[in-house]
């Protein structure tokens, strides 16, 4: 098509509240706008971006049998309510009630609708396994929408649930999905994606893996060990910690700490390091409203993800009243009053000497022998791995953090949703059984930005030619000279004919203009007519990356540029 | 793929609450499960046949310049508050509130959104024409969803929305469209399609056209002419009638009329024919609740479509309360008191020595003489078409009234939403002006299930080879035969070598279930291995409807069924 057709502006300066490159690149280069915080329109460059993604996953799923089918968008808040997860998860599950008073949710993922499509089907062992998926609009009502597509609240996503008579099956099949993710990532031109162990969090489950493309912008934390093949998001890694002890326990002793608030003032008050402190960290049950008090040696940081597995539910950050007994900025775990639930960082065990809150106004106590002084308390593992911190596979002192984007996911469920929502099959032997689940989503739209995150320079994106909006980008500069226009004319019509998809440039405006909205389109192969070019009687043909720029005789450039596109899908391969 | 893996049931009762034909068989075909009221989900079948759909409105938008782009599903009340149609749409549209309290609604139709899009790039004029659209999930919140997938309440559509400089630009973008629709319907395998005039209803703006299946179980009603071309939406085809009026006006009298309240027992209790009576009927303001009171000659119906153009708001049938002073049962024009909105169908202009309410309790009048009682009222076509009635084009008697399904519908909207949304260009002379629009939409389940309507025996659907989720069903009967089995194995490999879409049932069941699943799943090439084909040394090539059965030679298969393919093919082009 002619650019000078393509609905959407393209203009220079990064708007201020783009954060991200490509966030700001695809808000610049026309490819989507803004219609509520969380909520885009695309224009046609990203929708072709997004089809073409689309068709990618679409062949890949059906490759390892995936049946491709389609769930609502607006489902009935009964069937969340068999599985549990209408009250379990929290205000991101966006809920209403239709015309007649009846509840109903946007779907955020579709574990349950699946259940429902297949839970007839499935009544005998004979059927399975059997895999089903659907690229599909999805809501999520998150509190703190970011980074353009990164993080929205409407998004398409791939999602796929497949179903299993047995651990052994699901996790033939958990791999065959791996791999088909691998092929994915790698045909839409981001293969150094790297997958990482992962908590399933709200998905419920066992094993599970994330999807990650490493970037400082990205808003997941990764432990990567530099020693071993360790590898896993900061909430779910193990946190290993050294526990001194000392030979000599102190004796337990108040000391009057005025205006002393935090661990922070607390250790510099006593001079004594972070991790001889033992701190407090309160929140609340979303549910009922309890208490939770966790404590943690001080130079470590909670993982709620930690918590809230363990505690089986939602959690948020307490909010302290005056009548509920803890003294805030004072809390410690000798003679804490009040029915909370508490909990032990294993940071902690067999710790001696340490300082803590009193649990009494302007106080907090030196010498605490958490044994000794708290008697037998569990210990769990609440910490977030550290930068420097051990691995938990080898052992050695070799921890990384790096920063990523989460590209896709893969869960085993397990028997979570089958049982919740009564789905069985009778097996060989006619005993009934629940189905083993595994899901595996990606996003569309985050993929797209992602791409663009990982290939783009100052001036646009760098798109792969595999999901490229259009593979030529051809550029007729002095289209008011008749000569030149013709010749562009004529390529412009050849390559249409032999089925390439070209965005073509007659305007006449200055070649300023024109390459930088080239920049902006981001195509991967650039041609350009010129009177200069036309002189030498040839084209100018150039990758947007760079990395090949030739002039071919003008006779020549129809097999020049198909041979080039040729040897781009190839790489990607 | 092999069916024994089609995720699905297919059974033989029609289920109870399949009130047509292609509800039945796609429920009873495994095409879709019912999720709530008006809300499915689609097994692989449906989704098959709904892509290939889409692809071919894809195609044909894109052949008349449209550009695919993606609205949002959930959209900013505020967008709909810029076009004053958050307050004047009723109940379907979906309205709730997100996490922040935030209004917001469920896309119907994005007309708002489309020009939110483009609002900013189409400010000169030069940008003219273009054309967007899309192919997304809407949600309808539908009082009374039928008929399987004919009436939801979410459902996926083919939105495009174009915009032009001078109506001139409009209507011939618009004869374009009209084409691009009579190209799509015949791909799909309906070309019977026809096209009427219709109302564009709460679109706005001037004319339109939906084009209509017939099909006795469609739930729109259509004038057709049997003389002339004429045919329109019965709601807004013009009624014309012949009034009546004797030489001799009668006195207006007062009778006694008991336990009379309907126009019916009136006429038989004055034994006076339904065209010499007055009848009241009576609505209510959707936004005021003020009563609308209008009178039309007894023997003839309100369109309440052309009372709503009329009016220009939504109304509802009254409920009339004793206070608001109208005595239900004994309305008429004479003496009538209160402050109502009161209208007069022209079927009553120049009558005389009608009946009518007397708007007294157990009274009505006989000898009302419209004109003589009433003053100088206007009077407008507030009337429905009748069959029988008279064509407003060639004026003879000759008016059909048949039944249809709406496949799809084309709008000339003008400058509603531009002037509502302040969306301006500047013209050559360098004078704002606001942009015209029309509006062109496809339901794609509605023309997946119209299809199978027009297209369907008693056992099941016959799919156009355009949509048909697979191209042929090959059935080897008796495959614990191992010759038998191994033929049809290699015809379902060549097959697939030759990219042909198979759908392979090599189950070991009786040809009873087999035949019956291959006509449940209506894919219109069928291809029967069995041991007396074995003995003959051939398969059995036949089609879906019958019209073709042929047995070819085993070494003749793969190329028989790729010229029944394209001998298919080509009839639909």
């Amino acid at each position: 098509m002619k650019i000078q057709k393509l609905v959407g502006d393209r203009f220079k300066e990064m708007p201020a509240d783009c954060e991200i490159d490509s966030h700001g690149l695809m808000i610049r280069g026309g490819y989507m706008k803004h219609v509520a915080n969380g909520i885009y329109s695309s224009y046609t460059p990203l929708r072709r971006i997004t089809r073409k993604i689309e068709q990618i996953i679409r062949e890949e799923m059906d490759a390892i049998d995936g049946q491709e089918v389609q769930f609502p968008v607006v489902l009935p808040a009964s069937l969340w309510e068999e599985s549990g997860r209408y009250t379990s998860v929290g205000n991101e599950l966006l809920r209403f009630k239709d015309r007649n008073n009846s509840p109903f949710v946007l779907g955020m993922t579709h574990e349950e609708a699946s259940v429902h499509l297949v839970r007839e089907y499935g009544q005998s062992y004979a059927k399975y396994p059997f895999m089903v998926y659907q690229i599909q609009t999805k809501f999520r009502d998150e509190a703190r929408p970011r980074g353009g597509l990164i993080r929205v609240r409407e998004f398409t996503m791939k999602d796929a649930y497949s179903f299993h008579t047995s651990w052994e099956d699901l996790e033939e099949y958990y791999s065959k999905c791996f791999k088909a993710y691998e092929r994915i990532f790698k045909r839409v031109g981001i293969p150094e994606v790297i997958s990482v162990a992962s908590d399933s969090g709200m998905m419920g489950g066992n094993l599970s893996h994330e999807f990650m493309l490493l970037t400082p912008v990205g808003e997941d934390s990764i432990a990567l060990c530099s020693n071993c093949d360790y590898r896993a998001n900061t909430e779910a890694a193990e946190s290993i910690v050294e526990n001194e002890r000392s030979e000599i326990s102190e004796e337990l002793k108040l000391v009057h700490t005025p205006d002393i608030h935090t661990i922070e003032e607390l250790c510099e008050f006593l001079d004594i390091p972070r991790e001889k402190s033992c701190k407090a960290v309160v929140y609340q049950k979303e549910s009922e409203n309890e208490y939770v008090i966790l404590f943690i040696r001080g130079d470590l940081d909670v993982s709620e993800t930690k918590v809230k597995k363990y505690l089986g539910g939602d959690i948020r950050p307490a909010a302290i009243t005056e009548d509920c007994g803890i003294i805030a900025g004072f809390i410690g775990p000798y003679n804490l009053k009040g029915n909370h639930t508490v909990l032990f960082d294993k940071s902690l065990k067999g710790t001696n000497n340490m300082c803590c809150g009193a649990n009494i106004s302007d106080h907090h106590y030196a010498g605490l022998d958490i044994e000794r002084d708290c008697g037998d308390v569990e210990y769990h593992d609440f910490a977030k791995i550290r930068d420097g911190g051990i691995c938990p596979e080898c052992g050695k002192h070799s921890i990384k953090i790096s920063r990523g984007i989460e590209v896709g996911n893969i869960f085993q469920l397990g028997t979570k949703y089958t049982e919740a929502m009564n789905m069985q099959y009778l097996d060989k032997e006619g005993k009934s059984q629940y189905p083993i689940m595994g899901c595996y989503g990606i996003g569309v739209g985050r993929l797209a930005a992602s791409v663009c995150e990982a290939h783009h320079d100052d001036y646009g994106p760098i798109w792969p030619i595999s999901i490229a909006p259009w593979q030529v980008h051809l550029c007729c500069v002095r289209s008011d000279n008749q000569e030149v226009k013709k010749l562009a004319d004529e390529l412009y019509e050849e390559l249409l004919r032999k089925n390439i998809e070209v965005i073509y440039d007659d305007r006449n405006v200055s070649t300023g203009v024109m390459f930088s909205d080239a920049d902006l389109l981001g195509v991967p192969v650039r041609v350009v007519a010129s009177p200069r070019n036309m002189k030498e009687n040839c084209f100018e043909i150039a990758t947007r990356d760079k990395r090949i720029t030739v002039k071919v005789p003008v006779d020549e450039a129809v097999g020049a540029i198909t041979d080039l596109i040729d040897k781009l899908k190839a790489e990607l391969r």
